[in-house]
């Protein structure tokens, strides 16, 4: 199946691609320690791999953006190796982003996280750019609507960073950032955290080297690049169904890539050849 | 019982309170739409009522701050009366009460926060200002943790805004904010709205209207004093044991304005004589 | 008399209401010391009754909005509990609220202050929220302009915290703010500041305390409802009359909210029946 | 009689100056329309002239930086010629100025000011960047202080622009500003502004125009080099007392250029050979 | 040869290599159009190949982070697919790299740029960022200390921009950013831009449509991959020797990764087995 | 011949003038330590007189503003008397110049500067004001382009400050601003600065203290007022034929200051009669 990546692409091909783009999809990532067993591009390059799959599902709809390769790690900041940027910069990096491709005629996006930290400033980008721009802006994290599969595949009571549901989804999407021979669970420390974790009465800010000692949480020798398969495509299910929705695209018919039918064979996302 | 009201105190009662108080208590409330039968002061009331009566038992411990009377609603801003702040402006002004209180002698904080739209606002005030100033904030939506109650009292699929929980706090805590005679339901429309309601794989901005055509949701002709008072005993008696373990307060023997012991006749919030 | 409390409306009175708003009257404060007799929250409330009246005044033409109830206080920054935003906050609070109010039909707007420190920034911002949001922004200082009943009640020479003046308002408006069995004249000190006040050749900044020990200057113990009702009334006169004419209001004939009569029977400020 | 004029100075001149500097004067100026008789560089060469005879009576304790020859000049946008800073500009430049100058080594400033529209913004920035610079500043309006010589050649009920008193003050200080013979009166229109000026219960903005047809006020043809001498000198008298005495440089014992004894022979501004 | 991929990475690697490093390398790209024969990444991926060979010749004393995939370029704006920092951006992004990158001990920085019209927001954060965070910042264009390389094989007299030396780069670091089979030479039309081109008398902005309708200059079909290496290799070996001299790890030994003595058998770059 | 210098003007002479004039000229100097035969403020006076002349040349199609008389010169800031902006500081200034200046109808300016620390910022402004404030502006160092002329007059290897240029320059066109009598060669250190000047591998940031112990570099006893001549009158003919064709004045007959004939009786530049 085709796919629209704007970092392989030259003008022309991209004035092309104009013709039936509704959607640009930013994936937004981070620069952060991910334990003994992950290497730290992690995040960056789980939502690249995502953007792209899911830009195959909505094709010839959507075009993924380049990555935004940071997003906001100071709880992580006390292992080596971890870059931040601060909230205000991240919008800032998003609104030229946007802004830029407005100028090409885009008018709606998707921000495609996959680093929970990112997700009040996303949340705060998403509601003050759609405003003040004038266009349709969402945001999502990349497998937090594969709830079945996260029932399924993740039985950690603590989890979400370089635990058994993030180094299966690299498993399956980017096997390079894993270190098999390293994996180990969370190194859990006891403190002031677990009485600021969502679900608690209060909430705050607390370092990550309070919580876990090696980085991670969760439990990395549990994962499988089949858990991975099962989250990954039950988001992209979600994902593109939601999308389809939101954009008026559901029963399009769109050319196919496949069987070249010209003016379109199939369904979005559904080769009939 | 006693309770720390900066509004209420002059400079020399000030000093003498700061002899005993480790937690500033900052109201965060908004003024928006309420629908035809609450005030539009609503938050700012409900989050100004629910801090004095947590200062109360966490006296002599906190201190309430004058109220930030403003929030983040720019969703509600097609209903007449609506008044936002850019986040960057709450954001400003959070920081600007942290360091003066700071310089009274003031380390930890709570942003007790009545309206849904400023957590993500708050969430970032709560880290950056965290690191920046070297303090250490906690931030809470004020009945929240209020699980059990909540799961008892409010029935609606959708509620949150001037539904039967709202108004049950209100009548509970500061009554004249309702008009009994007008308690409609939410007049709900169909729209995009519904996929972007958190729990969907998309997160979104709509404005208010495309959701209700009165301003409210949930049905709040079902609110009760009586829920009211479930909701918030309940979400007090979590803040308070959350915040006494985190400023280390428990089994804290206090001075007892009851029976005057001095030295301290009893533990926290829990008067002996 | 009938009155346009933002704070006390839902939206479909505010609806009505702005069938005949032409002003919004924005009550501008502070949160700061004021001596061993005040309550810290002195402006904040003397802004809002102030405003209150005057929207009384000009019924049913102007409203009051929630009070800004912080403003720049830096030099009573060493008097425990005062809490002082930047100018540049200050601004940022004025310039949302006057978008969102903009947004609801209003055009011109007072900032209606009652602390002699938030002056220099309220100025800055009329001249530029006008120029920047094309809309109409007077300022005023609450009682200033109540020039024969001030030569007549205050006999300090150096007055205006917590003196006989604010106190007699005080004692007028919002009796609640005052301990009258502690009533100090201010403690004077001597030092730079003398030569920094209003009047001299330089200005400059001093802190409070290098003024005076206790927090106030002038002659409290002087001070009388009586002497408050003279103050507040003729500034309620002049600001009225000056409104009037600027909104061209003179001689509009008004429903009475006394009479009931429909078309109107009086003019502005004066009940005919 | 000496003066240290930064810009006309070597670096090693001013290392040798710094010596015995305690004071900086940064003139502020303004570059805006003075009506047909006066140039716009008005306030500008008005503020620097000033700075340099006040730095001739604070010798050897005070140099002259460069002026700040633009101000806050909105209100004159709409005549030709009229360049203006927006206040935040204007606070940049003095931090950036007074950042440079601590750098140096010197600790006090005073902004000698030449327009009226420049007095909020440098009030705004005399007190936060005395707090956040840790510095001691000073602000004046230039011949505000010379009350007598005022009220004895001002006569005009309106003045304050190009008017008798600062087209007598050009004459006096640079009578190069002044075209002799194109001497115009203001030519008043009526309006709003008269319910907006000083004293009025309310201020607000307006444009010049609307007060003036020929860009002035007050009655320029009334003005004289003598009286500009008159208002100058006295002026002067009292910013170099109230300086001296801030400085605690009375009765202090200086170098005197005159009569070069060396350990000093004269007290400040007063020679004695 | 070992490289330190900051990307490539986990933790406890970063905190090893932190032993030996002292510069961290930036790669600074951009996104945008180069012609119909280059991808819109390029400027970002040829900074990010630049970056890895070089931290291989200064191995173990480099590292690289994350590339900044996005630059300065309003001017190809109007080139579908485009995409622009602000200048104020990307030194908000610059900044908090740095200011990360310091919290883990490195205190020198070299920004490798592959987009000319990154150089003037470089210079700018270069020296701004060096004074702020007391930190040693230095910026190089990727091959422009490759005079020789540059005389013999660029001969257009207009080129930098997806001409024949960028094509020749790409072929020797990145072929596939190359359609070989769409070379084009620069599609020249006359305009304004000639009389603002570097080494005119002077400068300003235009827009790249203005002067090339194919969004080429130069003469990209007599690109070569040998060209391509003369050029960076040449480029390589001149920021080399440059700092190796600015960090004092000329003639240092360094552990060998070819032959594995320990202590070091080999000076930098020159592996001696 | 004649000039427009708003500085000398009244409102009603610049309203004449705006009937002709095309472009603003804005002279940016600086304000730092030119060793001991220079005046601090060398900068600010050489683009002053720069402007002027080329006023002059282009009369009656430009006007030259006030100058702005500070640059970015935290190279110079441990010389005494070292005033420097932030560039974002000039960056503003800069702003509210063109805003002003558009509201008064002109579109085309020129920033011409004569300190080489402001080109980066110049670069910028120039490129972000164009596109946000849809004008047309130019920058340019006062005499970079008098290339045969530097050739011939300019000996020292490394030149560029208060050296035989610039001094020459000052001699022909401000003599006050030098001491014959204290004329010196730089006094050069070596250092790191050598190995990060322009035209080597990497740039990067030093103190000037670093490369010259007197604030000189080149050869000032060198220098001339013939020199000074050659080189500006040089500059100033290639600046007046590339403004003249950016601004398509070229064989535009204009009014006659000698001859006075009406209808013009010239070319620009060339006075016929």
């Amino acid at each position: 199946m085709g796919m629209f990546l704007l970092t392989e692409m030259t003008w022309p091909e991209v004035k092309q691609a104009l013709n039936t783009v509704k959607l640009a999809i930013i994936p937004v990532g981070a620069h952060e320690q991910h334990g003994p067993h992950m290497k730290e591009s992690c995040d960056a390059v789980l939502a690249t791999e995502m953007s792209k799959r899911l830009a195959e599902r909505l094709h010839p709809f959507a075009l993924v953006t380049p990555t935004v390769n940071f997003g906001v790690s100071h709880h992580h900041a006390n292992f080596p190796g971890t870059i931040s940027l601060q909230p205000e910069t991240l919008i800032c990096v998003l609104r030229d982003m946007v802004v830029s491709l407005k100028h090409h005629g885009i008018s709606r996006f998707l921000f495609l996280n996959a680093h929970g930290g990112n997700q009040s400033t996303l949340s705060i980008a998403c509601h003050s750019l759609t405003r003040e721009l004038n266009v349709e802006i969402y945001y999502a994290k990349t497998t937090a609507s594969a709830k079945n599969a996260l029932k399924r595949h993740v039985k950690s009571p603590l989890y979400g960073h370089s635990c058994e549901r993030e180094v299966s989804e690299a498993l399956y999407l980017a096997p390079h950032l894993v270190h098999m021979d390293r994996l180990e669970k969370g190194d859990i420390r006891e403190g002031k955290w677990r009485k600021l974790r969502p679900g608690n009465p209060v909430q705050g800010t607390y370092s990550y080297e309070d919580m876990t000692a090696n980085g991670c949480i969760g439990d990395a020798p549990k994962a499988s690049a089949e858990a991975g398969k099962a989250i990954v495509e039950e988001a992209l299910d979600q994902l593109t169904t939601s999308l389809s929705e939101l954009l008026n695209l559901t029963g399009k018919k769109v050319p196919c890539s496949n069987c070249k039918k010209s003016g379109g064979c199939k369904e979005l996302s559904t080769c009939l050849s």
